[in-house]
């Protein structure tokens, strides 16, 4: 599949634009779908990337462009991973031949990639509030003819931002489509999943059959498609309550309440249904209470993976694949003899649940992600997925250790930011010992800026009484773990790096790492390197390098603990070399901040520091991310030579 | 009434720990909270506080005490500023005669200084999430005869993670009372703010008339306190939608559409209501639903500043007020002729905003603290007050500079926090020129550890293009908010200090801070002060007390801008000068972060650093913080001599 383009798609081969899209017939939508589907899992074949989400949004994608007119109206994917159908639409077919990949498409929208990439979304939940700002600021210009459309997804509405942008939608000329695949990263939890079935069942729909007829029943509100008899009860309980009521309170449900008017459910993969819809929106001729500026939500069903069977039938609906075997049965490339740390991360917490009875796991949906699925399946009853909801996570794990829980709050460095206040007032402040498992940490590949771990360290280091330590292999992550476990006057940070790593299978023989103690690792002369996490491989290859070159090898410290840190051994160091480089996969307050704090300034000339540059990173392969951050072994060696 | 105690009151007098409240005979109970109201109005007359919210809430604190069993039963109070009528009953009236002065009761529930405050609560909506950890905690610990309270403000509802919470509480043995003053610290706003009234309507209620019958409606859906007939028909609706879907899908409230039972409204200053209420939500003996886990929220209608007519009769109803005259009109004292650094920001932006149309005001629920009264009522549609809603606030405003529109992002340092992920992946990776006004940076005084502004610069300095500066002064601060509006390829955040300083009225007068200019105050000798923010004032005190003391006067720099900040400047000051002493009223990578990382490393022996510590530092009076954290003008001074 490598050395030829993909078949010619006649359709897709004249859109160049998303105008092209209005101009087809309408019975030819379909077979663009189709075309679409193909495309992606061409592309997606050879690059990997968010196959599920993107899958079940196709005819959704082609329906929104068929309606709306971008980029003067303003489409934004929510948690964008849903956008390789809108990026094939919108001329950049040749930049996904390269999905993810260094000059490649982001797997994101980007404003900086194309005019019709509204906002750049890749963290979840943030679509209603930007919507609501560019339609608010329509409305201050008095550009009365632009709409702004969000479609977001079921797993993004457990996250609070959501709700908050609702709550402040009264009066907005907004549109929201719920792309409801019943599911976000792995299958959903939460009262506001639940309630999206009940309106499901109580519309009388399976999965995606339900939807309003074509081109009469749309506009109207959910209880006109409910079957007889709850529909006729439903409109007429509507009625008598808008006597009584002022017209906000329509108790049909759960969005009418907080004043967004509602419509549906339909079938999301039904092209003519969802034109008649967004048209009917877009037009404003929709319910009796429609005013022109209320916020209108329709709720589209759909199934992630949709039209590929492998997908439709994986457990996660194969929501982020590496590159996969499309004309087999879609099985993803087979695990090497390499361990991921997240991997070693749940070996471990099954191990320790055993002797720790009061050991819990919560993780805000990254419960696959974080390796914890079997620890899932072994505690069911000890382990939180509390859904995208990161602040609420924090802050429930701080109540689970007020009452002598010890919860292990599993999430990656990059929504540690989600969280950061309750992180500092509900558990730093309190003194709690919450332990925070951090994965991410540095550079993340093809994920890009968005989601790279560079702010954790800066943003946890500063807190009081916080044991702040980072994992360099799979073994030194079971020796932290332990030394987190015993951790309990307050809060402690152990992050590690996204990838691969030695796996470890005997954690019993591993004693806890001793708080504040660095591991030298190798005893060299003249300068040291005081490496963290996954900086410590390319220390080691640095030094390897140097002494290939030029015949004598630095000392090289895995840190491990950047609070407490070893300032014993950087005292010896002082003494005893010229310099110490330290590198860490970090950026702003961290490990050269730490040590520099404990050692008299009149040393300070010694010490030398590098760390993540200020500068995003985009999407490419980490190593070439860590050389253009000037963090790779190259990198290391020359300024390690520059000491000499 | 400084010279002597309060009269004495007998009932409070033999109140040492909340089981005395519950000896009580039930008649007693209003004496009690009339003792109440007298005491904390003595108080807060002597020592300032949030008086409207703690007088709203007396009589549903000896409810709680009444009914529940406090420390074994967990009352956890959100936004703690409704705690003071709680600590009176749980043995502190001693600690409160001196109520957020040093050394006397914190403002806010604190953990260390009662085992009564079962979760330290200062910032907002944090209470549901704690409290169903423990409530989970006690599950899985099998401790089935404690329970667990959250008391929640109508407020505090608009944030989104008590929207994750309920999100997550199904099955969770966890009782809510919402204290419905229909009032946050202003007037509020939204969507769930419109309902709860509606609700409230609904009920034909009035303020706080409406209440369910002694003893008899006690735990029964809203629909069974309506008038009839729209209460029939609720009922019939109920009965006839449970049977056509599962018992989740009550539409009567907003609530019950998440799973949570709804009970309510009642009239929250009627204890005997709340205690018959609230024994029957403890007992389980609640509506048809129960399974007893459900969690059940009992909405209580009060009134902010409830029995104190000049706090009823005020705007904010007193929200937070200095020491006050309780014996006259309940005035504030008059304002000095300082002005805050929040009036000459709010006093600018009126200014700028007839210059600028297209600027706007963005605020989650800090107008009145950001000084943005005036703007908000000269130009009431180009100002956004979200209400508590960090998140939503930070990538609204994203979106409105998406479309060209100059959003002034005002919020306090320490609640920035709340938005650290929108700051970063929706405003700065975006490259947006949101402008950032960063109010209460560095401590804040009585308010305490909680609302110090100490991670703003390590949160925001290291984003890629941001513009980052801290104003010393209302005339420094007129200056940089030019500079900021110039600022448009990315972010701004420019911070100050709470506090006073001179006024600044002709702002036509002042050009635009040059970016990355500092200002030289004094040109001094051998050792030179780069001082931030709040700190200048004190390195010019510093200063004045070196040359008085030893005849030499070191240089003094307001460095204004901590990203850029001015390496020119520094580089010529490390030629003249010995040393350079860096002074900022921040904590981890800011502007000694910057200027290290500037500098070559063989000159990093000139440079030191004096910053925030890491350690906590508790209420007391702003300068008294400033000592004890070694920022004040001695410890500037000794730093100052300890290089020369």
């Amino acid at each position: 599949m490598n050395e030829t383009n993909p078949p010619s798609t006649p359709l897709l081969d004249a859109i160049a634009h998303p105008h092209d899209v209005a101009q087809l017939p309408r019975a030819q939508l379909p077979v663009l779908a189709q075309e679409l589907r193909d495309e992606i899992l061409d592309i997606v074949s050879e690059t990997g990337g968010h196959l599920g989400a993107s899958l079940g949004v196709i005819e959704l994608t082609i329906a929104l462009h068929y309606v709306y007119n971008s980029p003067h109206d303003r489409i934004i994917w929510d948690v964008g991973h849903q956008c390789y159908a809108h990026k094939l639409l919108t001329g950049r077919r040749e930049l996904m031949r390269n999905l993810r990949k260094q000059g490649g498409a982001s797997g994101f929208p980007l404003m900086r990639e194309s005019p019709h990439d509204a906002f750049g979304t890749a963290h979840s939940s943030t679509s209603l509030s930007a919507a609501i700002g560019m339609a608010e600021a329509m409305k201050l210009r008095g550009e009365d003819t632009r709409h702004v459309i969000a479609v977001i997804g079921d797993g993004a509405m457990s996250a609070g931002m959501a709700y908050e942008a609702l709550n402040n939608a009264s009066n907005v000329n907004l549109k929201v489509v719920l792309n409801d695949n019943a599911m976000s990263i792995s299958p959903p939890t939460g009262a506001m999943n639940d309630y999206l079935r009940a309106l499901q069942r109580l519309a009388g729909g399976g999965a995606v059959q339900v939807g309003l007829k074509h081109g009469k029943a749309i506009g109207k509100k959910a209880k006109e498609v409910l079957p007889a008899p709850i529909g006729a009860l439903a409109k007429s309980v509507g009625s008598q309550f808008a006597q009584a009521i002022a017209n906000r309170i329509d108790h049909s449900t759960w969005f009418e309440a907080l004043g967004v008017e509602y419509h549906g459910p339909v079938d999301g993969h039904n092209i003519g249904v969802l034109i008649e819809c967004l048209q009917a929106m877009r037009d404003g001729k929709t319910g009796e209470g429609t005013t022109g500026h209320s916020p209108q939500l329709l709720h589209a069903l759909t199934m992630k993976g949709k039209g590929y069977a492998p997908a439709e039938q994986a457990p996660d609906r194969l929501h982020a694949v590496a590159a996969l075997d499309k004309v087999g049965v879609g099985t993803q490339p087979a695990p090497t003899n390499q361990a991921s740390f997240s991997s070693v991360l749940g070996g471990y917490l099954c191990e320790a649940a055993t002797t720790h009875p009061n050991l819990v796991v919560v993780t805000p949906a990254m419960l696959s992600g974080s390796g914890l699925n079997g620890f899932h399946r072994q505690f069911p009853n000890r382990c939180y997925d509390v859904g995208i909801a990161e602040q609420h996570a924090v802050t429930f794990a701080a109540g689970l250790a007020c009452e002598g829980i010890l919860p292990m709050m599993c999430i990656y460095s990059t929504f540690l930011q989600r969280a950061y206040d309750q992180v500092v007032h509900d558990v730093a402040l309190q003194h709690l010992p919450v332990r925070f498992i951090v994965d991410r940490a540095g550079y993340v590949g093809a994920d890009g800026a968005t989601h790279a771990g560079c702010y954790d360290l800066s943003m946890v280091t500063p807190l009081e009484g916080a044991l702040v330590c980072s994992a360099s292999d799979g073994k030194t992550l079971a020796t932290l773990l332990k030394a987190v476990l015993l951790w309990d006057s307050g809060p402690s940070f152990l992050r590690f790096a996204r990838g691969t790593t030695v796996p470890c299978d005997d954690f019993t023989a591993i004693p806890a790492a001793e708080v504040g103690k660095a591991e030298v690792r190798i005893e060299g002369e003249s300068v040291a390197i005081f490496a963290l996490g996954s900086r410590v491989g390319a220390a080691l290859a640095a030094a390897e390098s140097v002494l290939q070159q030029h015949g004598w090898s630095p000392t090289v410290v895995d840190a491990r603990f950047v609070k407490p840190h070893d300032q014993d051994l950087v005292g010896e160091l002082l003494k005893s070399h010229r310099a110490i480089v330290i590198v860490e996969d970090a950026t702003g307050a961290g490990l050269a901040h730490q040590i520099r704090q404990a050692t008299p300034v009149a040393q300070h000339g010694q010490l030398r520091s590098l760390q993540m540059p200020e500068s995003y990173i985009h999407h490419a392969a980490t190593e070439e991310q860590y050389r253009q951050a000037g963090l790779d072994a190259e990198a290391i060696a020359a300024e390690v030579l520059n000491c000499r």
